[in-house]
């Protein structure tokens, strides 16, 4: 008889956003002449710059043609993407990495996902609270953590961010073994700077763990001392591995390209202390189980580095960033203490007079109807707090806030 | 410490392509001047046809546009291309399926490759030997094998297919759980009849096994008694998964797009024997670690199925399909036995003289200037036979018979 993965089971049924949209659909049935305005998920508005467009065109194109066609690729991506990335994202700020230790992919969720599988079933993993989903979800479905208990996961060590310690997270008191990092940090816009990113590098080499860097916000960031990649650091290319994605410097969220790191000089350990590099097991999971990004979509990732391009998508970071100001300064004159949105384009706010995240969400809908997403969604330190992200349009970002400074009862 | 997944190095470190790519590179230097035509990996050759083409360029320029701009979209795929599915390739065929019991992706490599972390570790696996080599390596990764040992890994079920069974698998002697099945058949070309199809769900309704079924080649079926769909087989929706692809039928092989159908009538048990959906746990999978197959990519396989789409893949299929007939009958006169490629692009051969599958790949190279596929690199049962894929073009299919004919000494 086929017996299901039961891990599966340890996961909470109803997923956050899937509660968020219950409320709102039944928000707009009791108000149906309400002006809803969502600043909740994390997706782009912003239509893909003409950079892209032209390429993904002429793309098309090639794939009409015989001579032209392009069938597999390679899973790893092509060379003519990964040359681009190897200089505009890592030789220009002086980190060098070969050609076979980056791995194209179909986006930054499925690799922070998948990761997990090319190490052993028990590792100690790491996670900052609060934190995107996926890293801890996946990590539960391959039977790495123990049972759902007060909100925490058995087995996971938790590493609470919040307002008392500026959302920097401690090093744990005990040995762990993969530790997911994410700065700019979804969902608390915050920051790691350089300082602290070395103690965290230190800390791997010290224990030999591996520090899976989600960086897909690196294009949000603003200020000098917040590194743009985690090779910036000494001695990260022994114990990091890095995930970048076109999604939000590019809004390619629902055109699918990412990237993944995997120095070669990254080890793992055999049970019996023999040293492994993960490059040769990321690369054999890569080729098994995925067949490459397409060829369409490689190419509009590639224009993405031409002059035109990197112009283009500065302006949409630069539109959005100004929201991510206007939401920032709005909540500041309502008395609504913020953090993030300075080098992200979330911005984390303490939710006034002690309302849970939820108590929240249901005021925000109801008094001034917007959407935002409860805290609490992304871990148990995120009770007490809220997401808002400045991915919406200009008007939307303005109304939005002149409503809160108008018309929220607090 | 990160301990790395060990089961990972149970898979032998030299992949067939790898392999096949270093002897034809050896040759080219050693034969500067030699035609070499390849009929080995199995990669589509003809371009995208119009209708498709003419679809990728609209959805392109709906990118463009903020009003038309396509962020991310349900992960399972969108209804316009789901509705196309299920009306054209199911209901068409008399099978009702709902929207919910298909799931979009970007190819069938990962789908099949995905599929087994559903399922609990201990379930015992069958696959028809030769095969498709991502079933088995998926699983060995899983760690629900033990090593390799005479070219067969421990605790897995081969079923032998060759030319004394016709190439049909008998019924395991014992209790299995997992059942890789494939037709028509990469790479035997060959395929399993309704009749013998219904032996396979009978089998796994009497042991609560699970059938996961791969159509990737359904296009290419030409006789009336070979099922397009398993659902088209009485009691499949109860004990069948079933995999399909628009790489082969539509050219998508560097555009990536397929879908798998989970059936909500597919039960797996709890080890406390209580059944739950197999549906609820891909859809779980499939929503947190994928993020949805590109809008644009969608909207072109969405166009496969207008008047014109059909009637230009149909187009394709049947030119492939000639040079299959051209291979199949040259192989004949050059009185090499040979199967499939009535129902498949691929045609299996005997090799002449008892050769192993490697001599004849050196031969075929040497005499010939041919590369085709050795049936060893598909399985143990694969020793003794060797590939040739009809996705060439005319010429040097008609080329390539023409030289086996008359300059192929045996």
């Amino acid at each position: 008889m086929a017996i299901i993965n039961e891990n599966y089971l340890k996961l909470p049924g109803s997923y956050l956003f899937a509660e968020i949209a219950r409320r709102v659909t039944k928000f707009k049935q009791d108000h149906p002449a309400a002006s809803v305005i969502r600043l909740g998920i994390g997706d782009v508005t912003k239509p893909l710059p003409p950079a892209i467009i032209s390429a993904l065109h002429t793309a098309v194109d090639e794939m009409a043609d015989a001579a032209t066609f392009h069938g597999y690729g390679p899973e790893q991506g092509y060379e003519f993407l990964t040359s681009k990335i190897l200089e505009n994202d890592y030789a220009a700020r002086g980190i060098t990495l070969e050609n076979d230790e980056i791995f194209v992919s179909d986006g930054s969720k499925s690799d922070v996902g998948n990761i997990q599988e090319i190490f052993g079933i028990n590792n100690i993993v790491a996670i900052t609270d609060p934190v995107y989903p996926v890293y801890l979800d996946t990590n539960v479905m391959a039977g790495r953590t123990g049972e759902l208990k007060d909100g925490m996961f058995e087995n996971v060590t938790y590493l609470p961010c919040n307002a008392e310690n500026k959302f920097t997270p401690a090093l744990p008191d005990h040995k762990v073994d993969l530790i997911y990092l994410c700065s700019p940090n979804n969902p608390t816009g915050t920051t790691l700077s350089k300082a602290e990113l070395k103690k965290w590098v230190d800390y791997a080499r010290d224990n030999s763990a591996v520090i899976l860097y989600d960086a897909a916000y690196e294009a949000y960031i603003r200020e000098d001392d917040v590194p743009h990649s985690i090779y910036e650091i000494e001695g990260a290319k022994e114990v990091a591995i890095e995930f970048r994605s076109f999604s939000k410097n590019a809004g390619f969220t629902g055109t699918r390209c990412a990237f993944t790191i995997v120095p070669k000089t990254v080890l793992g350990k055999k049970a019996n202390g023999e040293q492994f590099p993960l490059n040769t097991l990321w690369n054999r999971r890569h080729t098994t189980k995925f067949n490459g990004t397409p060829y369409i979509v490689q190419q509009g990732a590639a224009a993405v580095y031409t002059p035109a391009g990197q112009q283009q998508i500065k302006a949409i970071v630069d539109y959005y960033m100004a929201n991510a100001q206007i939401i920032r300064e709005g909540l500041a004159s309502a008395g609504i203490e913020a953090f993030g949105g300075v080098n992200a384009p979330y911005i984390w706010l303490k939710t006034p007079k002690g309302l849970s995240s939820w108590s929240f969400f249901d005021k925000l809908l109801n008094d001034v109807h917007i959407v935002g997403t409860p805290g609490t969604g992304f871990g148990p330190s995120g009770e007490g707090y809220f997401r808002l992200t400045a991915f919406g349009n200009r008007e939307n970002t303005e109304e939005a806030v002149h409503r809160i400074k108008t018309r929220l009862s607090l």
